[in-house]
C-alpha cells in the first residue's frame, strides 16, 4: 500500500496532483500529464541509492509505462508517474526489497485543467506542440543558477517570469564556479571535495523539483542541463567517473520525468567539459533516452564543436550561435542540415558588459527573432547587465531590465496569432519570408529601411487574382498598421506573382510585414 | 599467367602505365598510383557478369589489396591494381573458374612521374591533400554528360579543359533524358526499354573510362555520379530494381577503382530520384566504401533534401545551394557541422538562361569562390549560355564561353601561392576573414565598395609589434597591388589587434585583401 506521505511533504515537492489516500482509502484521480506519486517505506541500511532497485509497471488505457522509483532518503522510496491517457490505471511495484516488492493500487486519471496540456513533443519536422496538439511557439530565456540562489530570490525570479513572456527556460542542475550559491548540493559528503558520489543528498534535489513544479504551473518549460563545464575544479561536477555520470543522470530522470514541462538539455557548451568526449555524451543521451517512459525532449548546446544534431537520440538542435540568427538564410541552414526542430538558444544576450557575448543592445537581440523565425527556427533570450549589482539575469535571474522583453511579449502575441508553424517559403533565394505558402507570409527587413517594398510572392501555393491583406508591423514600436485595400497577384514569371502595386514602407528599422490571404 | 593483351586494346582502355609481360617474359615495372592490369582469358558461356567470381590479392611493402575483377566481354577478364607503395608487389587471384584461379605474378613499382600526386583524399578534417602530400584546392566544374557525346565533341572538351582552370569535373554515367547522347549504353539489350540488366556493355564502360584517363592525364579528378533522377522513364536508368544497382555499383567499382584520380558521387540531386530512398543510399555508399579497396573520396549531391553528412561512408560534403556562397557566414555553417570538407558543387551557374539556376553573372559566381573559399569550403563552377547552339558547357561540355574561368584561373594562382588550406577566422563575428591565424589573411569584400578598411586583426596568432605587408587583390581585373609600408598592430581590446592606420581601398567592388605576416 502507498505510505501516506506528509502534507509538509507534499508542499516542498510542489506536486499539484499528489494521490494519496483520501479518509475513504481510495486514492484520488490525477490529471492526465498531472503527476502521480507513490511513496513507500524501505530499507535504510546500507546505501539505499545503490543496493535497493524499485520499479512499478503502469497498465491502463493506453500503453504500459516502466517506471523507475528512487530513494529520497530516511527510509523513504517514490515512484513517480505522468499518466499519458484518460481512464483507469493500476501499477504494481518491484523490488529486491521484500517491503517495496508487490505494491500495488488503482487509481483514475482525469482530464487535465488549467493551462496543462501535456508535455511539448517534435511536430511538424521542425516545430514543437503540446501532447494536445496545441502548438508551442518556443520563446525561450536563460538564467543558469537560479535555482541555487536564496529562496527570495527565487520567489523574485519567479515572479518575474509570471510576467514575461518566456515560455521556456534554460537552467543548470550543478552550481557555477563564478556565481553564489546557497549551500545545497546535489551529492552527501561535504564541499568543495568530500563528496561520497555514491550517495545523493535528496533535499538538493527536492528543492530543484519545487522550481521544477513552479515554472509548471506557470506554463513554462524547464529545460533542465545536465551538465556543464563552469564547475573549473571547484567541486569537481565536471570530472566525475562515468559510472557516477550514469548513476546522477539515472537519479535525476527517475525523479523529474514525470513533470511535464521537463526537457533534457545533456549539457551546456558541451565541448568545453575537457574530461568528456562525444562518446561520453552518446551513451548518457542514451540513458537519459531508455530512462525517461515519456521521451521528453533532448539536446545538447554547443561552444565551438556542435555535436551530431543527426543521431537519433537528439529530439531537436539546440545551438549557440552568434550570428547564424542575423541573417535568415544562415538560420535556415541548420533545419535541412538536420531535419529537426532548431533552436537558437543562445544568440548572445542583451546587455552592457565587455564580452562580445553578453553586449548586445535589445533592438539586435529582437532581431535575431524575427531573422530566425522566418527561417523557420526558434530563438533563446538571455540578460547580462553589468550594472544590476546582484548578479546578471542570465546567472542568477532576479530581475530583468532590457529592453527586449517587452518587444519579445509582442512577438509573442503575432506569433499567437498566426498559423502553428512558420516555415521558410523559398530559402536559398533571399526572399527573407517565412509563413504557409499561398496564405501567411512574414517579411522582415531587420536593420533595413525601404520606402516601399514590391509586392512580390514565390509562386508554391499562388494563384493568379489571389488577393492578400497586409498589415505593416514596427516590430519595436510594437505597433501592427493593416494597409487599405488588398492586394491582388498575377503571375510575373517562372517563379514569382506580383501585385501592381507596391507596399508603403516607413523608412525606419525593425520592420516586418504580415501578409494574409483574404 | 597473365593473358597477353593487345595493343589496340590497351589504346582503347586509356591505360598510361600498362603492365604486361615483355619480350623477356618479366613484368614492366608500373608507377606508384599508376594502374597495374592483368588481362587473363576465361570462360565465355552462360553469363559470366554473374556466374564467374573473379579476385585478386596483391601483397608488396603496404598492407594487402585485396581487388575485384571484371568481365570485359569476349572472354576477357580483367584485374587492375593502383599500387600504393613503392617496392616489389605479388598477385595471386582466386576464382570459381579454374581458368582464372591461381594466376600470379610480381612486378616492381617505381616513383610516380610527371603530375601523379596520387589519389586525392581529405586532410586536416576540412581539406583536402594528393597522397604524396601536395595540398589540392579543389576548383571543380560540372558537364553531366561530356563522355557521351561523340568522338569530336569530346576530344573539345578535354581541350577546353586542358586550358580552363579546373581541377575536378563532375560527369554522370548514365545518360540525361533531355540531352543528344551516342547511342551507346551501361546495359546488354536494346534502348529505351530492352535492357539485360544481368549483363553489361564492356563497349560502353571501355569509352567511360578512357575519358577518366584522359582527365587524370591532364590533372584533373573526375568525380562520377553514379546515379542522377534525369531519365524521367527515357530508360529506366533511375528506376532499377535494388540487384541490379548494386551490381552496376560493384561493376564500376571494379572497373575504375584503380584509377588514381575517381571520386565516387553517388548521385546528383538524390532526392529527386523517387524509387530510392536514403536508406538505399546507405547501402549503395556502403558497397562502395567496402568494394573500392583504395578509399577514394565519397559523396552524394542534393537538390532539397540534404542527406545525412554525419554517416562515415560520406568522406566530404556535395552540397548544392544557390545562396550559402553568397556569405562567407553562411558557407562556414556546413562545415562545423559535419566536420567535412565542404564542396558547394552547385551554387548555380554563369549563364542567360531564364532559369535561375543558370543565369549568374561571372562577377556572382567568381564572388562565390571568394565567399566559400574564406569560409574554408570549396566551390565547383558551372556555364549554361543558351546560345551557344550546340548545348551548355553544363550538359554537353565543349567550350566554355563565360567570363568567370579565367579569373577562377586567377583565384588559382592566388591560392597556389597560399598556405595549404584556408580556414574561417573568428567565424560567427561577421569578420569576412579566411587564412591562417597571425600568418596570413584573406578578407573579401563582395560587392561592397569600401574606400578604406580598419586594419583590425582577431586575437588568435597574433602578438603585439606583429607587422604584415598587405596587397590589394582585384578579383574581377586580376590585379595584385602590394601597398607600401607594413602595417604594424597593437592589442586594442579584448579580441582585437589594431594597426595605427587603415588600408586604403580602391572604391570598386570585387576586391580582397591579402595580408601576410613580415
Amino acid at each position: 500500500m502507498p505510505y501516506p506521505i506528509t502534507r509538509r511533504a507534499a508542499c516542498a515537492l510542489g506536486v499539484a496532483a499528489l494521490s494519496t489516500p483520501t479518509a475513504f482509502g481510495r486514492i484520488r484521480p490525477v490529471e492526465r500529464w498531472g503527476q502521480h506519486e507513490i511513496a513507500l517505506k524501505g530499507p535504510k541500511a546500507g546505501n539505499p541509492f545503490q543496493d535497493v532497485t524499485l520499479r512499478a509497471v503502469f497498465d491502463g488505457p493506453g500503453p504500459t509505462v516502466r517506471v523507475t522509483g528512487f530513494y529520497d532518503g530516511d527510509g523513504v522510496y517514490r515512484i513517480r508517474f505522468m499518466p499519458p491517457a484518460l481512464g483507469s490505471w493500476h501499477y504494481r511495484t518491484s523490488s529486491n526489497a521484500a517491503e517495496l516488492d508487490g505494491k500495488g493500487g488503482t487509481f483514475a486519471v482525469v482530464a487535465p485543467s488549467g493551462n496543462n496540456h501535456g508535455p511539448v513533443a517534435v511536430a511538424n519536422t521542425f516545430h514543437f506542440a503540446y501532447a494536445d496538439g496545441t502548438p508551442y511557439h518556443q520563446l525561450g530565456t536563460t538564467s543558469y543558477v537560479w535555482t541555487q540562489q536564496p529562496d527570495a530570490a527565487c520567489e523574485q525570479t519567479l515572479k518575474t517570469l509570471a510576467a514575461a513572456p518566456f515560455n521556456k527556460i534554460r537552467f543548470a542542475v550543478f552550481p557555477n564556479e563564478d556565481t553564489p550559491t546557497v549551500p545545497l548540493f546535489p551529492f552527501a559528503g561535504t564541499p568543495p571535495h568530500g563528496w561520497d558520489f555514491t550517495r545523493f543528498n535528496p533535499a538538493f534535489f527536492r528543492r530543484f523539483e519545487t522550481h521544477i513544479g513552479r515554472l509548471r504551473d506557470l506554463g513554462i518549460e524547464a529545460d533542465v542541463i545536465l551538465f556543464h563545464p563552469y564547475d573549473h575544479g571547484k567541486w569537481g561536477f565536471d570530472s566525475m567517473s562515468a559510472e557516477t555520470d550514469d548513476r546522477y543522470v539515472r537519479y535525476v530522470v527517475a525523479r523529474f520525468a514525470a513533470y511535464r514541462n521537463v526537457w533534457w538539455s545533456m549539457a551546456n557548451e558541451y565541448d568545453d567539459i575537457k574530461a568528456k568526449t562525444d562518446a561520453d555524451f552518446d551513451r548518457l543521451f542514451q540513458i537519459v533516452q531508455a530512462s525517461d517512459p515519456y521521451g521528453h525532449l533532448r539536446s545538447i548546446h554547443n561552444n565551438k564543436r556542435i555535436y551530431n544534431q543527426n543521431q537519433p537520440w537528439v529530439t531537436h538542435a539546440s545551438v549557440q550561435n552568434g550570428s547564424a540568427v542575423e541573417d535568415d538564410a544562415r538560420a535556415v541552414l541548420y533545419r535541412d542540415v538536420w531535419r529537426k526542430p532548431v533552436i537558437f538558444d543562445e544568440v548572445r544576450y542583451e546587455g552592457d558588459i565587455s564580452k562580445r557575448w553578453g553586449n548586445l543592445s535589445g533592438e539586435d537581440l529582437v532581431r535575431r527573432f524575427w531573422e530566425g523565425t522566418i527561417a523557420g527556427t526558434y530563438v533563446g533570450h538571455g540578460e547580462s547587465y553589468a550594472d544590476q549589482g546582484k548578479g546578471m539575469w542570465v546567472g542568477e535571474g532576479i530581475a530583468l531590465k532590457g529592453t527586449s522583453p517587452v518587444r519579445l511579449a509582442f512577438f509573442r502575441k503575432v506569433m499567437a496569432e498566426g498559423p502553428a508553424a512558420i516555415d521558410p517559403i523559398d530559402k536559398w533565394q533571399d526572399r527573407h519570408l517565412g509563413g504557409v505558402p499561398g496564405r501567411y507570409y512574414l517579411r522582415y527587413f531587420g536593420n533595413e529601411t525601404p520606402k516601399e517594398w514590391p509586392f512580390v510572392l514565390p509562386r508554391d501555393g499562388v494563384s493568379d487574382g489571389d488577393s492578400f491583406a497586409v498589415d505593416v508591423i514596427d516590430t519595436w514600436a510594437m505597433t501592427v498598421t493593416p494597409l487599405p485595400g488588398a492586394f491582388t497577384v498575377r503571375k510575373s514569371d517562372d517563379y514569382d506573382f506580383a501585385a501592381d502595386r507596391t507596399v508603403p514602407l516607413p523608412g525606419t528599422p525593425w520592420i516586418a510585414l504580415r501578409i494574409r490571404k483574404v
